[in-house]
């Protein structure tokens, strides 16, 4: 048995402990947990500065050095979201149906954790209170597997959590650190089969091929987002500049940032000269034969490109937009359903017929109404924190809070019963 | 591609046709499929010969031959489970959840088909029927991939599902049998990514195996069930003796008997006698040290044996039953959950807590107090119709109906709503 299997052994202990926690007792220990990370936050950026210096001296691409970095106010902010997830329902114990049959038997279905979980994740440190108190919350263990860049500060956070844990009253070990740095463990994990009840992997398109092609435990797929706005020919316009405006440069690494915006042909000559102006200087266009006839005359600074097929297959996370025109609704929902990658879509309309039936006949996790794509994020949701957003339609779909760490249990209670 | 891809292909194809039929039409589509299947039941007797007769001839064991062999008060079975299928509610586009956030979006969370099923399966040919009604009124196309022997009815019986399809307005392409007889053609279906949303193996141990370990697409495990009663100390007696034989002997090849007795050391001299007495001549009883104590002078037609560790690991599906002896509920407790296999687990007291805290602290689908595991069922449970008994903690868990071939959508309104 090496260490990580021995890990195993000491979640699925921590199980059963766990799942005895009340309600409060998990509150409880999370405030305590909080308390750790405030009261030490000088070895969390001690551990976070060697792994800074570590990644500055590989030569590490700023952006990336700057994720990974942590300071006063990211402590802050990793212990406000641990404050959301402890006011947070408890998701465990709910009666979600509960029945009389004909002869007397009394049925419950009622929640209950899904089991020990497994984070996979790159880069950033908060990541890893994050999943750590969500999974807390639901009753499930979790072993993280963080980047090699963030060991250190893995290392300080996971050590101060399970701290607090002691402190609190929780149980300490329902978390673990994967932190041998050995790429053989992520194998390890996604074959862990009646140890892992669920892997989640959560970083780019490399990193979730990888999880999903090799597990053999269950994997909740997140994050690819080739997502649509289609513009109905009774879309109003200056809504339509604003959406497309904001679902593309709010945030254009995000998931659920546009890619693709579909216009209609009786839309068309009035939407692509405005948009063409809103754009130029900030997002490359790459339009269809009739979309670029439809701008006329190219503001200067416009960058403008012919697309090509492999436009509508790309998720750029970039200041770039494809553009193309159809001729009716029924291509545009073709369109989606052939290249999206269900996560979200959106109509802009005035029809009510239209957005009934785009909203009835697009496959996709999120599909919207005169609304940004940026919206499908568990804390836009309601949903108060979120584990990442599911692109797969078993157990889990959309923005996974809570509830998805949860499966059911049935309760029959009965007076001597047996079967005739 | 071959063959096998393009029915991947049109059955894919056939999703959007079947999940735009209301529900008026599914249940118009089923009625003309039990109106072909009666009205062409020379058709289904005559396949099911060919079948029979080869199977005889190949030396298949009487039992087999009896669950291959159809006739006329065989498909009004079959048929009468048809007509059950269609009394159910249709389980697509049920809003279960909508709230309006605060900045005035209007969220609704509604079911729809998860998508293409698939289900690989050995012998009965009414499960081709059950399979294919309970799949299409949840609006999922099937494939269908029978055994070899039932190879003839199966062939008939989908030319009729499809003939009766075609008459009633439904959507023929939504279901097909892989008929080559080719080994790898279960291999493909494995692999079919994008093409199959999930496979359901229905069958023996082998299969389900075969099915989990080799699945690159979602998979829903059935079956295995090492099922327990905990006679507690507190238990009604006669109770427990008419629940323990109900569990053993009523169909003791079902997934759902129950393989292992616990009884507490407090039970154990009142209940043995009585359990050898009744048992005696009918069930082989293989018990720990103290049970066959407890026994005393054994009835002549008693099998007794000594338990061996196997046996706490054996699903039986015989007229054999281990008895074990337990200090406590925690060793009850912790035996289950150690050789169990998460199905269906009962105890059986007049105390409050003991109920509780086994209801609690059990891992298993189904948890019973004072009631034959032989309920867990989907008919038994009132869901009308199941798929199978689901022993995983993933998507579904329990006795499967309709709600197992769901998913869910958010449809997402606003009025020009961009993020902030």
């Amino acid at each position: 048995m090496n260490s990580l299997e021995s890990v195993f052994v000491s979640l699925k202990t921590a199980q059963a402990a766990l799942a005895q926690q009340t309600g409060r007792q998990k509150d409880a220990a999370l405030e305590s947990v909080a308390r750790a990370l405030d009261a030490n936050r000088n070895l969390i950026l001690k551990a976070n500065a060697l792994d800074v210096a570590k990644a500055v001296s590989n030569g590490m691409k700023e952006a990336l050095v700057d994720r990974l970095s942590l300071n006063d106010k990211r402590i802050d902010g990793i212990i406000d979201s641990l404050a959301v997830v402890i006011r947070l329902n408890d998701p465990v114990g709910k009666v979600r149906a509960g029945w009389t049959t004909a002869n007397g038997l009394f049925i419950e279905q009622v929640t209950v954790p899904l089991g020990v979980a497994a984070i996979i994740y790159e880069s950033r440190p908060n990541v890893t209170v994050d999943a750590f108190s969500l999974a807390y919350k639901a009753g499930c263990p979790i072993l993280l597997r963080g980047s090699s860049s963030a060991l250190e500060s893995n290392r300080a956070l996971v050590a101060l959590i399970r701290q607090g844990l002691e402190q609190g009253g929780g149980i300490a070990e329902s978390v673990a650190l994967a932190d041998s740095g050995r790429h053989e463990d992520v194998d390890t994990i996604l074959g862990a089969r009646g140890f892992i009840d669920v892997v989640l992997p959560r970083g780019g398109r490399e990193l979730i091929r990888r999880v999903v092609d090799n597990a053999h435990v269950p994997v909740i797929e997140t994050g690819e987002g080739n997502c649509h706005i289609f513009v109905d020919e009774s879309a109003k316009i200056q809504n339509a500049l604003d959406i497309i405006e904001n679902a593309k440069i709010q945030k254009p690494g995000a998931c659920n940032a546009v890619e693709t915006v579909l216009v209609h042909r009786g839309a068309i000559g009035t939407l692509m000269p405005l948009l063409a102006a809103r754009f130029a200087g900030s997002v490359e266009l790459r339009c269809d034969e009739r979309a670029r006839a439809a701008i006329g005359a190219a503001p200067a600074a416009l960058v403008l490109r012919d697309a090509e097929e492999t436009d509508w297959q790309t998720e750029f996370l970039d200041y770039i937009l494809a553009v193309k025109t159809v001729d009716t609704l029924d291509e545009a929902i073709a369109h989606i359903n052939r290249y999206g990658t269900r996560h979200s879509e959106s109509i802009l309309t005035s029809n009510l017929s239209a957005a009934k039936d785009f909203q009835a006949r697009v496959d996709a996790a999120c599909v919207y109404v005169n609304a940004s794509t940026r919206f499908t994020d568990g804390g836009e949701f309601g949903f108060g924190a979120e584990l990442g957003i599911s692109t797969q339609k078993f157990h889990a779909r959309g923005p996974m809070g809570l509830e998805a760490l949860t499966t059911v249990k049935y309760r029959i209670s009965g007076s001597g019963h047996i079967r005739q």
